[in-house]
């Protein structure tokens, strides 16, 4: 099996990799050859260097996707996007990866012809959502984004649905949760604060609070991330139904709750390092952002996240911080 | 003020224009200028020669948008757009036409800059819809199109609903239902019939009903169709939100009662004009239409349709037949 990730070089993507290079499997079949491609160049993994293309390209440039398609990838995560602060603030580049990327990559497929048909996986965001909300948003609620990346990613999943209708590929667009807690530096994602709270105290760290702690949001962690998106892809056709496009489950708690795991498990003198300083502009976003998922189709599909946010805590510190803490 | 109609040469683009020259104003304002546009050349409407410029372009064709807001037009009607049949026929050209003309409209729009910001009436359609549904479909129902041109719908309305929320312009997207009585000759929409059963019978010719008379569906008559756009136009962004792709209202009936209203109306000799011929295609993309809609929204927006069938077949017949019936 051929397995080719677009934006193998953001932080999903580089797990993801991780993942299926340890598995060298997904589900029964053998994983033979994988293709990563990214905007900058994505590393090379370790113990799987003959049968990996690593390519640093823009998927929305003329050509790019046709190349990424050369060797005809059974199974596509398309994970390649740039993120919801950015997509705000630079409206072009924000259409530019995140809708012609997309739509790059399915024509592509369709050029191929000849009876290709390959799976494909998106990532796509529980941004496609927008304030005033139901108690429970269910499966059904209409998209109604308030963020121009929320926009592109619903864009984006109707494409996907469109040409899966029409038989070009086998799609499934898993809308995340907000991952959490993600490792490394903060990006520019207005959600990034929901891992700072997290992830800078743990390291010994000031972190930045712009929200205030009554703000509800539902959250996975990265390795929940990655379980969906290997999930989707064992997923049939039939399983999927006509509406391949899933709200992810995960954990819905409060800012307050959150700080409340990271004192359970981390101790008051890690959780004081939280600063707050409301930031408008965030405030603003996040208060159009959905709080609770029904996610009735993801559960009765298989999906599983974690149950309490301090099983989210105790992810980050085994898979990023080799189960240490710093007091 | 100055008034753009993209697809001035369709159907309602030729009654829209007609209904604004005829007025000669838009709510309290004066048009002293139209710009028509359409893949073929409008008419020159008569009696408002001095301020009309009629251009056939394509609107997705580099230059063309930018060109069309040379004058900066103050209320754009954007009714471009080719219909469901060929949008499901030619992946390509329903992309282009329905998708990258307005994505061109947008674009144009926001190139302008120096505080344009013109009021933009975008006609979607109920097929951004796609069945399961509810009883009725609620306003905040989620879109899943079964056509691509639904699925183009969707994702102009999306952009619409960005560009607006950015203020770049002042959108509102109005979700048509079937228009039936459509006068003329038939189109490649897959919804002609409904129009077909009523109209050809009245003109004294035989009709082809290629689905069951069971088949439920909801329809309002070009004039309402006019006036939803007309009443769009008039709408503040206060009285829309940010919500502003909306659901209209129609006369919600089964095929049998359409054949019930015209037998009523004119006779039962004029209804057996109508001959029963399934077709699979059509029956399959009508099955996933949608059947009735609550449409709260448009109702408490001041949005009106007819109130039964026997109306919109009684305005086919004082718009189109001059009052008169072939017996």
């Amino acid at each position: 099996m051929h397995v080719l990730i677009t934006g193998a070089a953001g932080m999903i993507g580089r797990k993801l990799t991780d993942r299926l290079v340890i598995d060298r499997a997904l589900g029964d079949h053998i994983i033979e050859k994988l293709t990563l491609i990214d905007i900058v160049q994505p590393t090379r993994p370790a113990g799987f260097s003959d049968h990996v293309k690593t390519r640093a390209a823009d998927l929305a440039a003329p050509g790019v996707a046709a190349k990424a398609l050369e060797e005809r990838p059974d199974v596509i995560f398309h994970l390649a996007g740039v993120v919801s602060g950015e997509a705000e603030t630079d409206l072009e580049k924000g259409y530019h990866v995140n809708l012609d990327g997309t739509r790059a990559l399915l024509e592509a497929i369709r050029a191929v012809g000849d009876g290709y048909k390959p799976k494909a996986i998106f990532t796509s965001s529980i941004a496609v959502f927008g304030a005033p909300f139901p108690h429970a948003i269910p499966d059904e609620f209409h998209l109604t984004p308030l963020t121009s990346y929320g926009t592109q990613k619903a864009m984006s999943e109707l494409m996907l649905s469109d040409y899966t209708r029409r038989g070009i590929l086998d799609g499934v667009g898993i809308r995340l949760p907000t991952i959490c807690v993600r490792p490394g530096k903060p990006n520019k994602a207005a959600s990034g604060f929901f891992s700072s709270i997290i992830r800078e105290p743990l390291a010994g760290q000031e972190a930045v609070l712009p929200v205030a702690d009554t703000v509800r949001h539902t959250h996975a962690s990265p390795r929940s991330a990655v379980g969906f998106l290997l999930h989707a892809a064992e997923l049939t056709r039939e399983q999927l139904g006509p509406r391949i496009n899933l709200s992810m489950p995960g954990v819905c708690c409060t800012v307050a709750e959150q700080i409340d795991s990271l004192t359970r498990i981390a101790g008051s003198k890690v959780a004081a390092r939280i600063r707050r300083e409301p930031d408008a502009l965030v405030v603003r976003i996040v208060s159009g952002w959905p709080e609770r998922f029904e996610a009735k189709r993801a559960a009765a599909l298989g999906f599983t996240a974690e149950a309490t946010f301090d099983d989210i805590v105790r992810v980050h510190i085994d898979d990023e911080l080799g189960g240490k803490i710093a007091n």
